[in-house]
């Protein structure tokens, strides 16, 4: 089955916006057995859209759509597809409904614009949409399937996976794929590579093997095409096994979770909670917490000891020692750790002290310079990392060391691997 | 000017990077005064690469090709470029060279699949890439120019910035691009077009405007296409400032900055401090305020009170309060920015205590309900939100609520609008 995506908007034509929703849209589609043929954006033009759905709509059994839904003047993706289907829009009341209860609970009148949101074509299939007020729309003409979804991504996801890809999988009858994600980290890339490559080697051929790396974590994943649903998953559960020999300590999951996921499911099952002291890091180890559903029942909070008389006043890092082996040190992280520790009357700690850049490096220690300590009750544990010198991203690996040596810690893995 | 870009690779149709060349590239040509036509992904495929060039060559003067240049064998842009330009791939002992001395300055030797790089098409205008070892290719063809460009990012991007931009401004007359974002907050995007709808509508008609929504910023972008610079420049300062009349509490800025980066301008110009204390946020304010470089200098740290325990004993909300009014409530935001500011001794404090979901509602707070208060040294201002159901956007939403509360408070505007 042949799948087109196709991003509508100005503002990705100048440049403007990355185009984040086409990538996410033909990962989905791509597992769910689709074939993409073409990404294509377009700007908001009515002449551009007809030109490339007459060019694509023999090609594609699905045509997904996103983009130009907006309740602006420069949205026209709704009277286009109304006109490219020969049909007109009308008022729809569920819609309004909808649209009415979403603006209502947040407290605002209905206005023109929203009214105008529940204008839709009359031809086509609507899909409701409970983050926004642009409902998802499906056409069908000569057994090619259209889907429009609004361009804002937390809207385009929820209609895609709560109500698109179940609509999908009752009307095409694409090939089963199989696939397995196992999540790594700690080790980088080419490293996890070399380490891998007799494995890969002798991978079986049928399978595929993709590397998906990124700052939190290095996702590998196995798939098949297959018709044996039961067999391929046995393949690929024998080549996983042999995966897990090899870099037991790296692998932290399967599926699509993050350390963060796994941190709260092994405080969860032993009853323990933890907080954390950041400095360098600056808040974003507890936001990354926080972001798990459920992490109120073990993340008591934490301290963030940005300066250092905070981190003395808070903390309880001897001042003289800040003095002595400066913020970024052994022993100043091991305080701080031991120090949240007790103060919020937490299981474990997790603190990190670091030079996030650009500015505050030295010869001695170089922006990227970062300590991080983890402490259980009867452990402290600390190791010094030196990263890169771009801020957002020290800032985004400083997280992810943290959370990781945290899950060793806790799992009586050697922390310093 | 009509310019297309065409990026080639199967790792892009089946989701497992996001294009991110195509925005770059994107941008640059707009400014130069180009207009993007189409952006097309394609796979490594010599049949859908004919296809689309095919079908754009007599629409576009300029087609920017990315990808597929690689030594490997799924690498096939360079043979089909040759083919589809019929003339054939030779050996250009000037490209060997330059990449012999690459792969010699890492310490490495010359194998077969780097000579196999300096074997291009003969008809083509060579382009040296001194990142790495596939150059870029320049061809002619009916009065459209045809380049073809690596796809590894650091290596395009010098590529075009250093060559092919100066290149197309000698080879093409382009018109100015002047351009101003304006940036606001506060308004939802169909209050703001309501808002606007007048001056919209009266808008000198050579200005482009677009809407670019996102939760943490609504960006309005106003653009001409003009040859005198100057004038543009003016008419678009002076629309701007019949904007300013209309909606100056919700402009915080111009360019492309974020709130965090204005409260930021505005603590450092005032010499004052701030500290936040946070619950459902978990982390996310800290986290946004220390993304900004320099942020030492104003922000001194927060308590993430996750648990009501660390709300009394680390921010001295009393145990009853709490018991009376529910963690989620207007009285214990207030202790909550009191405590914090005194704690920290800093001159302002931001508090945030709400349900994120998506547990955790009851009928009288159901998910989504915040209650976000600042504080200065005379006043505490408290406000409550119902957002949504889905946890990380609550979690976005409430931050960046804080931080605009944080600025109107800073800037003597009205907390409550």
């Amino acid at each position: 089955m042949n799948a087109d995506i196709i991003t509508i908007g100005d503002e990705i034509l100048i440049g403007q916006i990355t185009d984040t929703n086409s990538q996410w849209i033909a990962e989905r589609l791509n597992l769910a057995g689709f074939n993409i043929r073409q990404i294509t954006s377009v700007g908001d033009d009515k002449r551009q859209i007809f030109n490339i759905l007459n060019d694509i709509s023999d090609k594609s059994d699905l045509i997904i759509i996103t983009g130009g839904l907006g309740p602006t003047e420069d949205d026209i993706t709704k009277q286009t597809l109304a006109d490219y289907f020969e049909t007109k829009l009308v008022i729809s009341q569920k819609i309004l409904k909808d649209i009415k209860s979403f603006v209502e609970t947040r407290g605002l009148d209905l206005n023109e614009r929203n009214r105008k949101q529940a204008e839709v074509p009359e031809s086509c299939k609507l899909i409701r949409n409970f983050n926004g007020t642009a409902p998802a729309m499906w056409f069908e003409k000569d057994n090619t399937v259209y889907i429009s979804l609004p361009a804002v991504p937390f809207e385009m996801k929820a209609i895609m996976s709560n109500s698109i890809m179940p609509l999908l999988k009752k009307r095409f009858q694409t090939p089963f794929v199989v696939h397995k994600t196992v999540l790594t980290y700690g080790l980088p890339e080419s490293g996890l590579a070399e380490i891998l490559s007799d494995w890969e080697s002798n991978l079986d051929e049928k399978i595929k093997l993709a590397y998906l790396p990124s700052p939190e974590r290095i996702r590998l994943r196995l798939s098949i095409i297959c018709k044996d649903k039961k067999k391929a998953e046995k393949l690929i559960d024998y080549e996983i096994l042999k995966l897990q020999k090899i870099i037991s300590k790296a692998i932290f999951g399967y599926g699509d979770l993050f350390l963060q996921d796994i941190i709260g499911q092994i405080l969860k099952n032993n009853k323990k909670t933890v907080s954390v002291a950041e400095s360098c890091t600056g808040g974003k180890i507890s936001h990354l917490i926080t972001s798990v559903e459920g992490s109120s029942e073990y993340f008591k909070g934490g301290i963030i000891a940005y300066s250092n008389e905070i981190k003395i006043n808070q903390l309880n890092v001897p001042e003289d020692v800040i003095e002595h082996y400066g913020a970024v040190s052994k022993e100043v992280v091991e305080f701080m750790a031991k120090g949240q520790r007790e103060k919020f009357n937490t299981d474990y700690a997790v603190a990190v002290s670091g030079i996030a850049g650009p500015g505050g490096g030295t010869l001695d220690k170089p922006v990227g310079t970062t300590w991080i300590a983890v402490a259980s009750n009867n452990k402290i544990i600390a190791k010094k990392y030196t990263f890169g010198k771009m801020r957002d991203i020290n800032i985004r690996i400083a997280a992810s060391k943290a959370l990781d040596m945290l899950r060793k810690l806790m799992s009586d893995l050697n922390c310093l691997f």
